[in-house]
């Protein structure tokens, strides 16, 4: 399965691209895109191209993009995931290689026209990138398989009504929502079931590979800003879910329905509508996730990352 | 404890008042006051009156109130609650008497002036009243000892986000929650887990009171309605939380949160935004209710009719 | 015809006030009520009994209404009315009489409800007592003549998009315009040339009477205030328009067109929508005053000042 | 002055870009870049090219753009410009050329960023290209002199308050006004005084050459449907405006202001709000035509007409 990554590393979007790279993953990555979000964009594409030199993907494109979402504001989330984006693990000052010098939009637009089957896109950041491509070449709509994302949910996290990604560009998330293409979403009602804690770091320092050392430290940092800014007992590895199920597609459960992006809202922009009762009688446009296996779920994980020791050796 | 009961009977508006008069309750009803809703004010008033006149409750004064919401056109619920708001029981034409020739919003706004300790107003309708009331005479703020409402949560029924009462007025209850007055919210958090099902009438049905025949063709209807909307497994009894709260406090779970109404939003309209996480930074202004002991809460519950029987004897 | 004018005075209030009650108005006023508006209502409330004291307005009664807007906080225009709200002439510390013991939104109920004859209401502050009558007692509408206010207009002054009575509570108006009840306003296309300058208090000055002297002394301050705050080379006497309209109806032109307000707006909160060209499709609702005879104009405002010195001989 | 011409021709938009090619004309045309507007932008290309031709502009590219607005749903013009967008003169089926294989979102970028000087953009249709290119390369910023656009004004024609180029993508305009470049707005507060009528048209007839036939051809059709859809005596050549203002600045009188972009409002989407009295204290960030000099600016549209005749001879 062809997968584009459009992210903003980002903790838990490192340890996404880990998870896909992985030898027991059947994602073939077309290329990792990045977007402004976690941090600015200039540094999420460094920690990108730094996460694919430490597990050694260096054959699939890095395209940057956008610098900012479409109509709002920037804002950044500087406090859960450090200055650099990606703080904690210790990391080279530059990465072995750049950016190729392409505007992720187009890249996305390029990959799409040229694909001779549809390809998955999985957004971790803002959908700003995504938007943009759909709003620069419709066309792409009929190449997308699906659009499998880390975001929204029935609850907030950076505001009561609304999560960080749909948030930073709510214009740009309703653009996807309202394009007709299949989405399956995967919200902070899952994500904050997929809790890494102390014990998650424990189990990753026995495996002594580099890359599971690399995930216990970002962790490490991950699950200590989550304590000490929300009073959580772990850290969410909220973007990491949508890699685990793109692994292993039963582990979580879905509600097909419909979700409408506020934009206008006083109190809730950003938030993602989600019509369970059928309410609204507007066709379902969204898959949500609504609850995981927690065995499975860090079954996959640990097997992917205790594969990159297996494959070292 | 001194109580006002502003309501749109309404199944559950009714069983809420059978509660607060059953010879269990520790609560002294000033008055009922009525107020357009489920259906119509005028006939929300009649079934208030008829309610009484089943339960002999006929020394408590009856008050007509807002035929419409503040700003917004007026919505009603048939489908749940019948052409008459209270479909179900064979009722009598005509009740005993009238309601008081006096503006429910003029009735509250003179009891609590006049009251020499504060009084516990219990909504369970659309707000309408009483922001009518604090807007008319903010002085009554000082003598309300608590608003214990029926409305809201963190999901929707009427629209996905936003629950039937507060959507019918949002602007009301944007007033009401504004108004420093403390605040406690029944949402269908809970009121959906307070679920009357067959069972619950086949219990009723053995009392063999008046009164609880009533309640039995009552939630025989109701159970129907929700079936047939909402393909539910029972009927919320939703307002019934309210009192069932006050005679016995130790029976829900409560949050000190902060909520604010969404009075712009495209399809948030009529939201309770509750800031679970205090990413806002406000200060708390209601306890939400977020669980309940299901056995404690129908002990109350059947107690409470039971009662009537006892005191026919 | 008979009138009730509701008010904020306001140094243009009290003019129309006086000319409403001069011997050349054809106006029997029916009472006088005040509202939260340009200053604190009890503020407001005494201006108007002061200037009943100074033009011998005794008979009419005052009643006090609505302390604050229905659902947005509070706004005051004291940087042009001065901290009294009627900042310039000497005053009397306390009027000769209080207002009556009854609420602005009762007394308006019922003396439209007692009524033979339809009565025009004149409110030149911002609508909340005729929104909380109309949401009260709907009944009152059949025995309103006409809504002749100041307020809107296609431009604003205390916001780019919306004039200080409609933006002070918007959601008030939204329920006068959309009552169904014919209205004729008087915004600022119109009362911006209603321009009274230091000539105009030059000639009043002449006049020599005591209410002449009053005004002039009002016309000062409010001159100065424009000037300060505006750079305006003159004060516009925004609801004396309305007055003077109601003695002599052909000194203004109106355009019948369907006007909306905005309540939802990011900048545009308080804004009257007017559809010059028709292209909503919907109804027209509202006479707007869309110019003026400047000569005729200041004909009838210098009658009606001068007719109190005739008066008093 | 080097400039863009970013259009949805459109019958005053071709006479913009007629007036612009003229040989009086001071402006270098670095390339004309199309939009969804009037009509689909399919439409507006195949026009702008049929436009090219006629005037003989072989040499300036035009690149196609955006098909839709960023986040609203496409709203199209026909019932004034006609199934193709420029109904009224026969056309050619097909013009001689093509636009170039670049989006004219890449083409704006590039040839900003390959700029030796400032370059100005002149958007006569709705700003989506602008906005994505601004989004998409917000370092082209630097390399634009300033953004001369047709749109907005303090009242609308599409909407009561909106104008159809900024209501078509308000959130395009809201990018625009934002971004700190210097924008000049020509808006309907100018445009419908530069109104085109038949003694017009009899005017350009006796010119006799092919483009003054094709303008007059034109007119005939634009003024028509004017007439018939808005009742007024001419047709605004709203577009042609911004040309007009860059062959001859002082024909038009300006104003600095704020402006600000409602995309929130419930009867307001797409409103430029004038700020004219400074009431919000923002920076100005627009100067925006107030009024024009009719004989100076019918007499530089009429000498550009005549020297497409002077040039073929």
């Amino acid at each position: 399965m062809k997968v584009i990554l459009d992210c903003d590393p980002g903790h838990d979007d490192a340890i996404a691209i880990i998870l896909a790279a992985s030898s027991i993953s059947p994602l073939e990555i077309i290329g990792i895109t990045t977007v402004a979000g976690n941090v600015q964009v200039e540094k999420n594409t460094l920690n990108a191209l730094k996460v694919c030199d430490i597990i050694g993907l260096d054959h699939v494109q890095v395209a940057q993009g956008a610098t900012r979402p479409l109509v709002k504001e920037a804002e950044i989330a500087e406090e859960i995931h450090g200055e650099t984006g990606l703080d904690g693990p210790l990391l080279p000052d530059e990465p072995s290689r750049q950016a190729i010098d392409q505007h992720a939009v187009d890249f996305i637009i390029e990959k799409l026209l040229d694909a001779d089957e549809p390809i998955t896109i999985v957004p971790t950041g803002p959908l700003t990138n995504i938007a943009l491509a759909l709003v620069k070449e419709p066309k792409i709509k009929q190449n997308i398989q699906e659009i499998v994302l880390m975001g929204g949910g029935t609850f907030g996290n950076w505001t009561p009504a609304a999560e960080f990604n749909i948030y930073v560009d709510a214009e740009a998330a309703k653009i996807v929502l309202e394009s007709g293409i299949p989405v399956r979403m995967f919200g902070l009602d899952v994500t904050h079931q997929a809790l890494a804690t102390t014990e998650t770091v424990d189990e990753l320092r026995k495996m002594e590979n580099p890359v599971s050392e690399f995930v216990s430290d970002l962790l490490t940092f991950f699950i200590q800003a989550y304590r000490d800014h929300f009073d959580f007992p772990g850290g969410p590895i909220h973007d990491a879910c949508t890699i685990v199920h793109l692994i292993e597609p039963d582990i979580f459960n879905f509600e097909h329905v419909h979700v409408a992006i506020e934009t206008k809202g006083e109190h809730t922009y950003g938030m993602t509508v989600v019509d369970h009762l059928g309410v609204t009688g507007k066709e379902p446009n969204t898959y949500l996730a609504t609850g995981l296996d927690q065995v499975k779920f860090w079954s996959v994980f640990k097997k992917a990352i205790v594969s990159y020791g297996e494959r070292s050796e």
